[in-house]
């Protein structure tokens, strides 16, 4: 089973490295285009884009990322969580804030942008352009929420680099479908051993990747990358509930 | 600029009526392999997928989202977010929870999950084949949680249902760009007189919108949807915590 889309999304990897240019204006307007026409939750339209074109705010989010290639060549976008429109609507409607408040809410929202950045990413891949998505501005949240003026209820779930790309990595092993996948029922059961093969996978790609010499396995990076973070990771639910979103 | 990715993305519509058929093998392994293939925030890998078989557990998962089309012609996956796999490997590592309960790393799993969705759905659709999310099974997100035996870390996000399609329905127009997308800083203005011409839009689409004779705007759903929801909706940050999860 082949075509064009399919050969991009089983084929995907993250490109970190990208050629000292922008995107064209075609480019940008069809990935605008792209984003509006995503799948959003019982059509409430909760997510909103900020392409980030200023020298000194891409340089201050680089700085939040710590990571050299944010907001350098290519083009800078950031995918909002955005209640506040709707809120403003209801408002202007003479209607309370409702539900707008509250968790599941929230997690529509979140979808909305989430499955918003995704077609964006396969849109640009599409067109030749490599991407990364950046998790990374949760740094610190409060950060991003300032630089962006960002108003209450809304939140800057996730950024996205797009570029040229200017290297060829590697796939990324994945884990095995049978961890993954499962028919009407979760199964309960993975034993460390049953990894052992995935493990040496990863460990003879970290060992291949000539970016990095770090030889690892992925149940070494799973008890090792979840024990501490940066001291502001531990603030987004406070973040969060400042923003008035999560509160019941 | 077009090429059959594009194509896609820029003319995809929700599917609701599917001829009664199920997917073949070869559909089936090329969807899970591309949710293997999706994007994974620090690779953490914290989606899992199900795919939903059985007559009873589908018929009781369409009790639940009150669609009519949930588990009949066609497929059912949900897609898991999935911290548990995580919590297996690091006890059995001889490690702690670590950060496993927290906020940040719950945003991280459900990006992984709705990454994965998104891509699932684009995979089915290059195929021609269509496709819903059921962000209704958050109707009651515990007898979910039952039904596939869901372990505590664990939470059922979305549905997906995907079939042959049985419909051709127009795309539905979205919002403005102007509202939707902004540069360097978020733009606090939305007034209602500038969203008339998008209301007498959405107005019209529903007019002619042969399965539907509903007449509605944009702004009158958002004022009455978001007012008050079933009541198991409101208990869904409870089942959160319930699972262990969105603790700190």
């Amino acid at each position: 089973m082949e075509n064009p889309t399919l050969e991009l999304l089983l084929n995907r990897r993250t490109i970190r490295a990208f050629k000292p240019q922008t995107l064209t204006t075609e480019q940008l307007n069809t990935l605008m285009e792209v984003a509006r026409q995503a799948a959003t939750s019982t059509f409430l339209q909760q997510c909103s884009v900020i392409h980030v074109t200023d020298a000194q705010i891409r340089s201050q989010i680089r700085d939040i990322t710590t990571q050299s290639y944010v907001g350098a060549n290519g083009d800078l976008f950031i995918f909002v969580i955005d209640l506040y429109r709707n809120q403003q609507i209801r408002h202007q409607k003479g209607e309370t804030d409702g539900r707008l408040h509250a968790m599941d809410v929230f997690l529509q929202a979140m979808e909305d942008t989430v499955l918003t950045a995704q077609n964006v990413t396969t849109a640009a891949e599409s067109m030749g352009l490599g991407c990364v998505f950046l998790g990374s501005i949760q740094n610190d949240a409060q950060k991003m929420i300032e630089l962006l003026n960002l108003p209450k209820m809304t939140f800057p779930l996730l950024g996205l680099q797009v570029g040229v790309p200017d290297q060829q990595p590697q796939i990324k092993p994945r884990l095995p479908l049978k961890f993954r996948t499962f028919e009407n029922q979760y199964d309960y059961h993975y034993e460390l051993a049953d990894l052992a093969d995935y493990d040496e996978q990863i460990h003879q790609y970290y060992d291949l990747r000539d970016t990095n010499r770090r030889v690892d396995t992925f149940t070494h990076q799973i008890a090792q990358k979840l024990t501490t973070s940066l001291a502001k990771r531990d603030q987004i639910l406070t973040v969060l509930h400042q923003q008035g979103l999560c509160l019941e």
